[in-house]
């Protein structure tokens, strides 16, 4: 054994380390020190989350007609009768759908595009699923459709380029408001931000 | 359904975001954009993770002689007919043990302490195996015993108590040095490490 393989330790804990780093976030040493951690003081902890690795990557799949991460054919909002069919909020991703269905206050279904308008790396109409979404806005009875795809350039223009396929179908097309967050100081909020605070103004009482 | 539970998301991905939370340094949402991570773009990584984590909760055990993290009976350092027997570096943990190795000067052997003294947390002497080491220091023949402990108040202390024991079987014990760290600037150094510093100066010439 060479001095350099010694040195990073024996091979099962350098390949749990180097595993790890599929991550987000997480560096070389951090992986090390999760490693270590889960080695010294928590092996139940590390089988526990081998299983449900395992059983999410198995069981987790999308949504048919949402695109939504699911573990049936529909996920848990489409399933679900009492929400309202006539509005559809278009996102992102399915990590959007968590953070809207957090706040709690929407009623309505989704529709996830599995990314954004970005010619550069070839994603188009097709990849974000357009006929999908255009047979919802169909065949649904869709009333509203709400575009909350994120506040970025990408964003933005997939927010436009579905506006405008959606009008044909004479739904009424809305998107998110974008302004100063809840609890934001204003002397901490970015230009971009505070030109659309201003420019989405409502007129009180 | 209640809706706490249709806003959390579905079981297998509940469980893996709480699953990850097992790992030191992610928080509720660290490991919720892990999560999404993984299912969205690399299931790939999250099956090689799930089965690093299974190989190395299953296949990794303790070195019989050192006590540090080893796959056989042996770790690599102990196992290494070249490493010097008469030198013996007391650690608190198997990762100290890798962060000396990595640095790559030393070529004796480890002992690993699994631990400092505490006895609020009830780790008495017992506990840090110091049994061993008095077996080790009468049975290996080591000439010299390098304290290299944390430098903490229960590193030090550990460091004194472990002097002490050692002291009687006629073994050169020493301590790792103190001091300003490689790349250190005076400026951003704290009183205690200067002191240290000041305290352990060498001649020069």
């Amino acid at each position: 054994m060479s001095g350099s393989e010694r040195q990073r330790g024996s091979g099962l804990i350098r390949e749990l380390i180097d595993a790890l780093r599929a991550l987000p976030g997480v560096g070389p040493r951090s992986a090390q020190r999760m490693t270590f951690h889960l080695l010294e003081r928590d092996r139940e902890g590390a089988r526990r989350l081998a299983e449900a690795l395992t059983a999410a990557a198995d069981g987790v799949g999308h949504c048919r007609r949402c695109r939504a991460l699911a573990e049936a054919e529909l996920c848990t909002v489409c399933a679900d009768p009492e929400r309202d069919p006539r509005t559809l909020c278009v996102v992102e991703t399915p990590a959007d759908v968590v953070a809207i269905e957090s706040a709690g206050s929407y009623r309505g279904r989704y529709f996830v595009l599995m990314g954004r308008l970005s010619p550069i790396d070839g994603i188009g109409p097709e990849e974000i699923g357009i006929d999908s979404l255009i047979e919802r806005l169909r065949e649904d009875g869709v009333h509203e459709l709400i575009l909350a795809t994120n506040a970025t350039v990408e964003g933005e223009a997939t927010a436009h380029y579905v506006a405008e396929q959606a009008r044909a179908f004479g739904v009424t097309v809305s998107r998110i408001a974008h302004g100063v967050p809840l609890g934001g100081e204003l002397e901490y909020v970015d230009g971009g931000t505070l030109t659309h605070a201003f420019a989405g103004r409502t007129r009180l009482g």
